[in-house]
């Protein structure tokens, strides 16, 4: 749909793009995102949209971000009061994220809309040696996922509390408690940045690599798949999801496609492609610096640029406090 | 609002940013714009958007765009037929005006909403030499115009030829004709790019620049006024105006407030500041290289980095035809 001049590198069939420009053998690393809101509280909000948009340019293995800009839409059904209430806690989310990413927001437009928007744009400015192009998977290599899958279900069911017939359907299946807990993991989830992940990157030698979000996590492995120089294929094992997601996406007749992969995720892990003898020392490296685990979730074999899900896979309870420490 | 670091070297007073990147000294110019529909010609739209969001970008003197994104929100209005037919021929407006200012669109993302929105992201990566820091102008230099004024009140009066309560009122000063005409040189006016009059300016050592958009020729002019290192302000002699669009505003109460200055404009022209002894070689030039025509309107005098038009300005009927060419 979209040309391209120059030749960029990644193109947009991942979600960022790579670019060679005309200085010093540089490159323009960029992404974009956008999003209606999905949780409750207005200043997380803005933390994962934020996080989510850096995501993107993670991916590629590049962690330096020269800047932010930042788009909002404020919605013109919310009154005075409920507007300068909210905004200003998004934009604080959105900030203070950019500020632990080490970058900030210069930049950026505010408009008025029927349904309120919070999105941005990354830009990074990299030598080669700052890239992953994630395209080197070779046989032999494990799939290593950052974070659990199950945050749209997570996000849908808290949202059921509030609605009892759709509440009804799951009652029997999950206590309220353990919503709660599994949407807190889920927002604390989707507003962790994936730089750790993405700096591990270069120390663990990654072939290759995508962040999780709109398409789910199978999804993002076949567009990844697709990318890759070599024959190979990715099968994946294993589905770390957030504990009771698996359940409740039972229960309703896996309506997200949660154990299919196609459950869209917002603000997701890193898919990272790795060295079957580094994977292990990147998973403990995450864990060490961020007190979060990671997982082993497949293989790369021999294939035609494709991914699946084996039949039965393991499905790995993610309990919904899985570190030490807490991210607000 | 937006705080910074590293301290960018144009803040977000004005409507890009450049900021200082950690490789060969080099710059990072960028601008974002979203847009609802306000012609409706979706093609034109589509060129117009993108006019508009080069212009933040060549208003700072960079004239070499590295990358474009689009960001497009369908309406859940428009049937499919509708979406179908509209938004490919906005993208392709869009992406035409992107390859005509020698650039590309690499990347965007397209979502569901209410309203329309067109809008993008330029990007530019810029030795010092090639930006222009908006910031220099002294007592005696002299202000040019590159675009007439009007187009908002142009819109609106082709909006109202269907509204029969709102065409009566102004029908006794304009004929349908004329505002026909008005309407598509607005048009060709706000989907023209301000890419030449960018590249003049190194040759004809300009001091600073603004482009003009929905803050009006004043509040622009203003805003530009603020940023002066010198103790200067800026009054406006002359408005150019396209044809008959100063007698509707008159008919109407003044309500848009375009001999005021503060009418919006969209993808309006530069506001550039030039020794006076280079500024009518710079519209010359303009007029040369695109066949249209610059206007010097005010000058530079000593003063607290104001801005203000004077009582009785000049006011300059542009024809609605003022060129030999057609831009499509």
């Amino acid at each position: 749909m979209l040309e391209s001049k120059p030749t960029p590198v990644v193109g947009i069939g991942l979600d960022s793009c790579v670019i060679p420009i005309r200085h010093g053998g540089l490159f323009l690393v960029q992404s974009t995102a956008f999003f209606y809101p999905l949780v409750d509280d207005p200043y997380v909000m803005g933390k994962i949209a934020c996080a989510n948009v850096l995501s993107d340019v993670y991916a590629m293995g590049a962690v330096e971000v020269d800047n932010m800009l930042m788009l909002l839409s404020t919605s013109n059904k919310m009154t005075e009061k409920e507007r300068d209430t909210i905004m200003p806690l998004i934009l604080q989310g959105f900030k203070d994220c950019a500020e632990e990413a080490g970058t900030a927001v210069q930049g950026g437009q505010t408009v008025i809309n029927p349904w309120l928007i919070v999105g941005g744009v990354a830009t990074s400015v990299c030598t080669q040696n700052e890239i992953i192009i994630p395209e080197n998977a070779i046989v032999g290599d494990v799939l290593v996922l950052t974070k659990p899958l199950g945050t749209q279900v997570a996000v849908n069911a808290h949202q059921w509390l509030e609605n009892p017939d759709r509440w009804n359907r799951i009652k029997s299946v999950i206590s309220e408690d353990d919503v709660r807990k599994a949407y807190q993991r889920a927002m604390n989830s989707m507003a962790r940045l994936n730089k750790i992940g993405a700096s591990l990157m270069h120390k663990y030698n990654a072939h290759a690599c995508t962040d999780v979000t709109g398409f789910g996590l199978l999804g993002h492995a076949q567009n990844l798949a697709k990318h890759q120089k070599h024959d190979v294929s990715f099968v994946i094992h294993n589905l770390p999801i957030i504990a009771k997601m698996a359940t409740i996406s039972k229960a309703c007749g896996n309506a997200f496609g949660l154990l299919q992969g196609t459950s869209s995720e917002t603000s997701g892990g890193l898919l990272v492609v790795l060295p079957r003898e580094q994977a292990a020392a990147y998973c403990k490296d995450i864990q060490a610096q961020e007190g979060y685990q990671a997982w082993i979730i497949g293989v790369v074999e021999k294939g035609g640029r494709t991914a699946k899900i084996i039949e039965k896979p393991r499905i790995i309870e993610v309990p919904a406090k899985d570190t030490e420490g807490e991210l607000w």
